[in-house]
């Protein structure tokens, strides 16, 4: 319809092993359009991995393969010094892993969004980028790739024909430059689940984020992640989802390619 | 070509892990027709598993998957009590990620064959059986399923409509069943290369195989299984592969189901 | 004091595994008087067992170590077909470890329980049982070893001069052996927190224990193990706890050997 | 006796991991007059550490503990974001893993060395450096620290009172800082085992190593570290072993602190 806006809203999901389990997927499931599902290096194995995927389709959410790097231990959020050959190597392996339980349980995959330090490092390297984004298109071309808007992963889905998916924070605030104001500096996280619905609003309305300062500036929003853990993670999640449809954003994973 | 005689010679593949290498791949892969390559679980990683399917395309092999039990330590050689629909997903989560790598290298994967102590509990646990082939008809149902001749795995591929390659071994006494005669007992093994040359050949072209008295029985021979480990492992399978030859056999993977 | 009736309540601890955790660690602190810490290899790693000693002996709990198969993706709950070598390898290396936190913090390993399918394991196998209790004779001859009331572990303890602690389960029933009711026969577990409570009575101040059909017989009750996980763990405990004080019961772990 | 020239030679030992082996451990501890034995993080298992320890302490072999990295597929030569918290636990984990199949074995723990990219970190952040050697307090005071010579690792251990054992390589030229040069400079390798030999004898017999453009410039030099892998290590490590005896140094671990 012309002029509707959309936005897709995604949560990292199946990130248990074992016994383990971790973050509030039941609750989040309900709110989110699309889900990044651990692959077995940081967190997930073969039966969460079933689960979540099956959980995932009867819910109707898209899924991803949430790749990350070999350190359970550190639920992949510390740095490893890897080579973009080896990024290349793990990520395949994951994303293909992940896809038999997609297709095995009817669904398709569709799109791959690295996990915790390799999210960050395929920001800040454009031979990771370049490595992630070719695992993925070894696999299957059609799969979306979702990154930081403005970011290095994105150009490197661009720059080899996969589709970009431009990803924001509600809770986080913007450079003037449009990308994320680091953690370190005052005013970056946005505390107030308020002001973080409010934020979710004009991204998905305006294509529009928040400056420290306040300043509204241009920053490309197609999907919106939502936290999973931490006490009051379904509820922020569900308030950005009640600010977002009483706006009249139709809430909707990217469409898949054909 | 009517009365020739085919027989697919096979052996694990890319079994190291990191810096470790283990059995003699290389020299191997100048005899077989197919390989089983691991899968991350008992031995292999992304990058062997990378390396082991770009050699085995190469060299013409057919490529199949050999997932194992999770116990690298036990190289996946000890049993472990899964339950079968462990067994499913674990060897669906190694099946799907080696098929990435082989998809990716611009093959197709051809066959699967548990490793070590799941090979052994899938010839002995109908449910091991099923949840295993069950797995491979979920990524494809063309794939082949290689297990022990007259053995339970093979049922199981049968009964689930997947193509069953039934697998002997050159340096092994059969019983007058048809199945491998235990280790524990007295002739159990064929020490002797001529011997087990020999074995081979009546394999292939009579399908017959040998009791430890010395009697022949009827024995289903569609490939025969060289080891890779061992001082002697090349040596040995070059011998098989010359005396079936000399023998007229002709050397062939199982054709792919189309 | 003539006539003091003591007993031990212990319950496993630090079964958590980088972020994750797992149980009601700190609530169960507050009930027993000793604990079994993982050590890394069913569960566990190097921080939290430093959390877990440190919290232990703040709260004045005796420390033992809890070994476990190397499966944590089972939370070493699934039999593995490992020898008695492998078992004293592994079981010397995680006591060696817990107790060098154990040290550090100041504090000294007072007993071993193994862990899950290893305890049942020990119970059934006595080369099993022997290699468990010559590695914590080799770490320290006074090591205390926990182990099921008249089993096949605490003979091995005896038998090797280390002091047998004997086990007992408020909330199983007992068979007129001696020995726990298998689970798979009606009535072998004790489902109301009153009756196990009473049963923990009995147990503590007449060296009774219950059969399935109510009948009273001999069991030496040295220590009680108390549940960690399920969501009633913690209030069943601190139940056994209250019943046991009231009856004039003195709640002690078993007195170091010096 | 006065004048006396030693020097200890160091070779890491018990790299293997299961079915693996890794180096040319054998050959090695005949050369030797210490080893650093991995600990099943980076590499090693509680059957290869107990294998290790008593062929070393067989051949009368100082043993220390080799701690790494956990990160077994990189071997442990990849540099991991951990904070000196988490270096401080796993060192502590490590020591006291191995420590115990000493102690078990009848012999003593005589020193700890950091392994690949902790070793490197260790001389870079005296943040890590310090975490290493109060693992190594904590378990024992009397521990050795083996270090780069002239490095941060060192410092700290003398800051806390361990004995500080400074390390050199006789394949490697150094800076007029007396610190290695790195090895992305020309010349910082020394290729020819003749000339590794010769600097290994200067740096026992005189203090001296040699800079890329072959000036002598002093260095403390208590161990030298033989490489076991590459295919020419055994070879290499005896050539230096008799270059040193034929100048008269006297090849002896350092002297236990008591």
């Amino acid at each position: 319809m012309a002029g509707e806006k959309t936005i897709d809203l995604n949560c990292d999901f199946g990130e248990g092993y074992g016994i383990y389990s971790f973050g509030q997927d039941d609750e989040l499931l309900q709110v989110v359009t699309s889900v990044n599902i651990a692959c077995g290096f940081h967190a997930g194995d073969p039966h969460t991995m079933r689960a979540a995927v099956e959980k995932s389709l009867a819910a109707g959410a898209a899924i991803g393969a949430h790749p990350g790097l070999p350190d359970r231990l550190g639920f992949g959020r510390r740095e490893l010094a890897v080579t973009p050959q080896e990024v290349y190597e793990l990520a395949l392996y994951q994303i293909g892993a992940l896809r038999a339980f997609v297709l095995a349980a009817g669904g398709s995959l569709s799109h791959v969004k690295p996990h915790g330090a390799l999210y960050h490092m395929a920001d800040n390297d454009a031979e990771i980028a370049e490595a992630i984004v070719r695992a993925a298109h070894a696999v299957d071309p059609r799969l979306h790739i979702y990154g930081g808007a403005g970011g290095i992963l994105l150009e490197a889905a661009q720059r080899n024909g996969l589709r970009a998916v431009s990803e924001v924070f509600a809770d986080r605030a913007y450079a003037a430059n449009g990308r994320l104001t680091p953690r370190s500096e005052p005013g970056a996280t946005i505390e107030s689940p308020e002001l973080a619905a409010r934020q979710a609003v004009i991204m998905a309305a305006e294509g529009k984020a928040l400056t420290p300062a306040g300043e509204a500036i241009p920053v490309k929003a197609e999907t919106i992640c939502l936290h999973g853990d931490g006490p009051y993670a379904a509820r922020h999640a569900r308030h950005i989802r009640a600010a977002l449809m009483e706006a009249g954003i139709v809430l909707r994973a990217p469409a898949p390619l054909i």
